[in-house]
């Protein structure tokens, strides 16, 4: 940690080390890739699952697995909370008096306020840095896991406005890795991150859910020439319903996406029954949709500093690099020009 | 046609004959991918566009196009109007005096009763049977075109409950080329399947529009955040807005779709609102759409009548194949068990 303590928070390249052993608690889809894809960056792993499933998969693709969280997080620089979100308050409680001072703790999980609420109230002196890898989930558990997984994925990383030296320090550590492993850390706090993921996560799949009811409403005809726009529409409908509720349930910025949604609706409702076209609806999030994939974008080398990371992620950009020179620690990143 | 007139009405295998000329007029994605298709079937084809780019571009690619309107529909025995929905009546005013008696006149557009109404103004006498191809439309134009388009796609073919022994052969006639083509006949009225496509084609568009906007609306963090889900949420948001608008205007069905939407949205927003979960609508809609994957389907040989060829269709059925043999004509069909 740095020994002098500066406002604003900033970070020393010494005291940005790399991590050398991590244990990933909970091997299903995104544990399982993050085991994999640690060793292959060349870091010692050990894995945890209570499902004697997980662990009998993992121990026969020759990963090594703890007989307990205890023992999985002995020695480690790194923790990896992989299991679902409502299982992280038993699994924090549980490994909590075990983490090794200075170990960072993080997990992987959809929404941010509530992991944080939870390691506040289980894990208080754990150096916690909440992650988010925005990855497919289609398919679950170890089967699916992927060490390609996280390729140029964006991770959001939580990070305060108001971080002690220790806490920014914590943060470039584990953005450098998650650059290591070829994803796009993202800086924001928790809140902006949960409001952020209602709109681009929880409202596509409320949507999603109610095109898959509607659709079914209208009959055997329509299942039959329901065709690509439906089952797009409809897609992330397959995901399993625990997954859902648990990137959607309290959520509160979620109310206000869907207020919008419905505000969007029922204007294109009346627009109908008025014998009006849909067309400004149409031409609108036609062109969202089509400037979002033309998003541009230009390097930019921001300060290792709290509030100059989280104004890079508010304007859309991430991380691509931490490097270390005579000059000090030196971060390279991407926004949107 | 039949000599004799019977009830129900009947069809003799004689009547279904196959078509060997066919005019295309209107060469974009799926006038263009009918062109190849039915060519590549072995049918004799020509085409015709008012856009010289179009012309050029079938013209390079080896097809014959025809100078006028009038001149490709010379000694057509089928006719498809293939242009944009908001030309189509332009385009029936225009060739309504060049069809040759007996010609069969078909469209491939989304809605179909706007297209009926428009050939009752000015193509009256016209034996014409709306079709609706539900063919990927993403892409358009035709460098888009691929005679591959059509396969296995769902294909409505308009038929109405008191149709005439000569509109069941015409329907007979351009069912048995669907099935050439490798697609799926599906026997509907023009009012079941307008209402049908409501909700898997028109919803899912509107949806998307408004996903794309509301995505938006949360800012750059959200849209570098925005993954799979709002991929593919928003994926047909892409599509040109005036396609999408002659997809959804006018169709009072639409209305009925939204409310319904509105509903299980304005439901999940209360869930959220009091701190309940949204886990019924998840479980709902995961439900519905993994039963839409999952249909299981058995052979059928439905009677060559209009009631009992609509009663497939209704059940979410399709012809496969019609046969001529020594006991006269078969139909072959597949519906959900």
């Amino acid at each position: 940690m740095s020994s002098v303590s500066s406002s604003p928070a900033s970070a020393s390249p010494a005291d940005v080390t790399r991590i050398h052993r991590a244990a990933v608690l909970g091997l299903g889809l995104i544990g399982g890739s993050m085991l994999q894809v640690l060793r292959h960056s060349g870091i010692e792993v050990v894995g945890y699952d209570t499902d004697p499933d997980a662990v009998d998969a993992a121990s026969a693709a020759g990963y090594p697995v703890a007989p307990s969280d205890a023992a999985a997080v002995h020695g480690a620089d790194l923790v990896v909370l992989a299991m679902p979100l409502p299982q992280v308050r038993d699994a924090l409680r549980s490994v909590a008096a075990h983490l090794p001072p200075g170990t960072l703790l993080t997990d992987v999980g959809t929404l941010k306020v509530p992991v944080a609420a939870a390691v506040r109230e289980f894990a208080p002196h754990a150096t916690f840095v909440g992650g988010h890898p925005l990855a497919g989930v289609e398919d679950t558990g170890w089967a699916a896991a992927d060490p390609l997984l996280f390729r140029d994925c964006p991770w959001a990383l939580v990070l305060d406005e108001d971080a002690t030296d220790a806490q920014l320090v914590a943060w470039l550590r584990l953005a450098g890795l998650v650059c290591d492993l070829g994803a796009k850390p993202v800086p924001t706090t928790a809140a902006a991150q949960d409001s952020a993921v209602a709109r681009v996560i929880g409202l596509p799949h409320v949507l999603a859910e109610a095109l898959a009811l509607t659709g079914l409403a209208g009959g055997p005809l329509g299942l039959t020439l329901a065709a690509g726009s439906y089952r797009s529409g409809s897609r992330v409908a397959r995901t399993r319903p625990e997954l859902v509720t648990s990137w959607c349930d309290g959520n509160r910025a979620l109310t206000e996406a869907l207020d919008d949604a419905i505000a969007h609706l029922t204007e294109a409702r009346a627009a109908l029954d008025d014998d009006r076209s849909i067309l400004p609806l149409a031409v609108a999030g036609h062109d969202a949709r089509v400037n979002w994939e033309h998003r541009r974008f230009e390097p930019v080398e921001p300060a290792p500093t709290a509030s100059a990371l989280l104004e890079l992620g508010r304007s859309g950009g991430w991380l691509t690099a931490l490097l270390r020179d005579d000059d000090g620690l030196r971060l390279l990143g991407m926004r949107p020009v």
